[in-house]
């Protein structure tokens, strides 16, 4: 069987990290594998940045957490760096995953990059483009799910946490809303972006987004005998 | 008076950041400047990797020193993330030096990641180039100082340094070979980059190194009445 890359992508609080566990989990628990190879399913997860070694050094640098809150990121080293996380994420663990048949659960890819830094920070998206090309070297993901919700809902939710915002967080109203503005573009355009409505209670969008997989699974895998 | 990118380039062991703090020291003591605006030339210095706060973090990933030991660096990743420490050289340094009319004597720029990353490591040079061109902004060097010698001098020298060789500087000879030549093609193309054999004693290329730029300075900086 062949590996598939599934994505998690959206604006803060849209509960991304939460929704990618709960799909592992079920993943797990689902009978899909047992049927058809008599194993566990193959599911890894992962995230951008910061899914290697190297990028966890980088999440630090560009969420700018603690011991490099005093460094400066102008726009283009920003993106330059993200690229560069995904350069190492797909040479050292997405690709081999998905070589040997792995569902990769990504929490964000590439549409982050186009909403955040085109959209958001206003960077040229034919760049964005170049460069996201130039770090997944073609490798695009087979699904997309994205969890969309009202800007000021999702901003609210992060600051429930009470975490420290990071980086990205911090953005103003209406930059979250540009970047909103850019997945909404995004998904017109990628036919295998799927929005899922997050501001619903957690157990509702897990079960959106385990019937969305299901389809896909039977579409990915489908049975080896058909009468 | 217009600022000026004033670039050193070259292998291993060609004595690049000597040969560049001499050159500040004697554009310092020069009277060129004296006779011209009453004062000291504005000289500043710099390096690539880590000619800012975000590249002394980079570079110690780049290179490899220390507490980034482990960390596996994937050959497209190691070029984007030299893009993103140029990227915020550029814009937070140079770009400011050279606007305010300051000579800026750098320690490598764009010829090196062609050189290293390009002939050396075998990446491809358009993507190596589309990335200069992003990085860069289009900010190009008006000269450049390369260091050249014989590849087996350069390495027996920073063997004689005694210093623990860092990422680049551990490549077999052939990948220092394929370096040279890498440098031996871009000087081919590129009129303002000035060969200087390095293999000569130090005061020797310092001399040498003097000579080119008086005559830079004397075709940058004409003087201002001319009868």
């Amino acid at each position: 069987m062949q590996g598939k890359l599934i994505v998690f992508e959206g604006g803060e609080g849209g509960g991304k990290s939460t929704q990618l566990m709960r799909l592992k989990d079920w993943l797990l628990a689902s009978s899909f594998w047992a049927q058809r190879q008599g194993g566990e399913p193959p599911v890894v997860t992962t995230r951008e940045p910061g899914g290697t070694a190297l990028g966890a050094r980088l999440r630090a640098l560009l969420l700018n957490t603690q011991d490099s809150a005093e460094v400066a990121i102008a726009n283009r080293s920003e993106l330059l760096l993200y690229a560069a996380d995904r350069a190492q994420h797909v040479a050292e663990f997405i690709t081999p995953h998905l070589e040997q048949g792995d569902l990769v659960l990504c929490d964000r890819y590439t549409a982050s990059t186009v909403a955040y830094q085109g959209y958001g920070r206003g960077l040229d998206l034919g760049l964005i483009k170049q460069l996201n090309q130039i770090a997944t070297a073609g490798v695009t993901c087979d699904l997309t799910l994205w969890l969309d919700l009202d800007v000021s809902i999702g901003l609210e939710r992060v600051r429930q946490r009470g975490e420290t915002f990071d980086r990205m967080e911090t953005g103003e109203v209406a930059f979250h809303q540009r970047i909103r503005d850019g997945f909404t573009a995004i998904a017109a355009q990628q036919p295998t972006m799927v929005q899922i409505d997050a501001a619903r209670d957690p157990d509702t969008v897990a079960a959106h987004i385990q019937a969305v997989i299901q389809e896909y699974l039977q579409q990915w895998y489908p049975p080896l005998s058909q009468n």
